[in-house]
């Protein structure tokens, strides 16, 4: 399959229910509208709610109803940046190769956008308008697995965590809890929404949280070579910050030709996971692979 | 009714209850457990959890079933105060007689304790062990409920606004707009959670309704007056910040006499919605008049 041009038509599917989720930037008081509609449309690749579709689509689901579903887990993943990128925080003026939200609206707007962004997920979650195709237990579920990757003990907890550890000699326990849960918790809470919005049965469900776990982790990994070698312009920001910050990464644990190898490996582990599931978990498959191979 | 014990007993079932939504100030990582705890027991007087008991009092409810709903709501309130005070925004010191969450954490433990409450107030609200004596339909609804209000329809748009307003001269429309959405529309929400809750019938909807608003109105414009005229002590921050800060206020527009006749004709109206309720509804009556009275 060409995971290019599914990557791409999914993209846009994603992109058009964004647009109708998040309040127009005409709106009172318009700077936060503007600034949430900023920041969500800097030309995100839209992984997580593809993963979600793609997880639905492996169990032979209509992913129409899902859209919504999958498009808050974007708004949730784009407040994450906006704070992540605050003076406080990561401090960091490029995003996607434009300036960052707290550059172009100031921080108290940006840090506002990001509150609304976050809120504005449960908004979509639990708005009967949206949410045709899910309701009772099941839709409960999936505002509970949501919540709980966003939230502290997700997140939050990883986001916490990433920023004591800057410039201490942090263990490999330490590294793993940031990176499952200031990543990982998403990308596989994304999945596991798929796989709910699709009925999933019990191994099912299990198959496909194993995969999610061993993408977040390929794609962490990828993330972290990324901040290494990768191209500035292709990135859209600023190359070597990791260093700089004298954040602990995989390349420094293991260095980068280990590394390399250990999210091919990952990523080949997650395809495995996939073993009882037919030609319609190509796009997952695929997915695993591009996101090691990607190049931003 | 003596509604200093009914205060004083509703806040202990609150702050237990709270006790157990939030997580160990001992798990990692501990800093943004502990400052989340920091600013929830600061001694919050629990207003807003106690509208929602009073309301679903009111229609004759028990309300065991309704105190994890009603400690969502403080949840949201403590994380809006949190991002409130940072130094991008209000930027206060104080706050409850202590210093605020930012001064005792830093910026950006705060940042994330306060996406940490907001993001928990949905957990809570989506967990099932929780939440054992609401589900489906209603549920979604309460859910929907408390995240219009938080959200940039409702706290966050109103917070921006206020913001924004500083120090510039403010016409009525836009004060009032300041108020119904930072401060009314979770007042409002929390009446309406007790009333959906309690299964309230269309009619009993509606009056409750006009009793949120009147009392967030009320609220507010006491709020307005404390700043002015309250004891320092007995208000645990800083008297005349809104002077300070060029914020217009109800007494600027009216006067400080004017504005203290208006709090208690809109509390009376607040009362006077109640017409149609019983003896059950007295709390709901007494916290109009406590609510223009009090002195913190």
């Amino acid at each position: 399959m060409d995971i290019k041009a599914y990557l791409s038509s999914k993209k846009s599917l994603v992109d058009k229910t964004l647009d109708t989720l998040v309040p127009s930037a005409k709106m009172f008081p318009t700077s936060v509208h503007e600034a949430m509609r900023y920041s969500l449309f800097a030309g995100g690749k839209r992984v997580r709610p593809i993963l979600a579709i793609a997880a639905a689509e492996a169990l032979g689901a209509k992913t129409s109803g899902l859209l919504p579903l999958a498009g808050s887990l974007e708004l949730i993943h784009t407040y994450s940046l906006i704070h992540d990128d605050l003076p406080a925080m990561d401090d960091d003026d490029f995003r996607r190769g434009r300036p960052t939200c707290h550059k172009e609206y100031g921080e108290a707007v940006a840090i506002l956008a990001g509150d609304g962004l976050l809120n504005m997920a449960f908004e979509v979650l639990s708005d009967p308008r949206r949410i045709e195709a899910v309701s009772g237990k099941r839709l409960i579920a999936i505002i509970r697995e949501i919540g709980t990757a966003s939230g502290v003990l997700g997140m939050v907890g990883g986001q916490v965590a990433d920023m004591e550890s800057e410039g201490k000699d942090v263990d490999l326990p330490t590294l793993e809890y940031i990176h499952t849960h200031k990543t990982g918790a998403l990308i596989r809470a994304s999945v596991r929404v798929g796989a709910l919005y699709a009925k999933a049965g019990k191994r099912q469900f299990a198959a496909l949280t194993r995969y999610g776990e061993l993408v977040g982790l390929a794609f962490q990994i990828a993330d972290d070579i990324l901040d290494l070698t990768g191209n500035q312009k292709e990135l859209g920001k600023d190359v070597g910050s990791d260093l700089k910050k004298g954040k602990k990464t995989f390349p420094s644990f293991y260095g980068l030709a280990e590394s390399r190898k250990r999210a091919v490996e990952v990523a080949d582990k997650a395809v495995a996971s996939l073993q009882g599931f037919g030609r319609a978990a190509d796009p997952l498959r695929e997915l695993a692979k591009y996101i090691v191979n990607r190049v931003n």
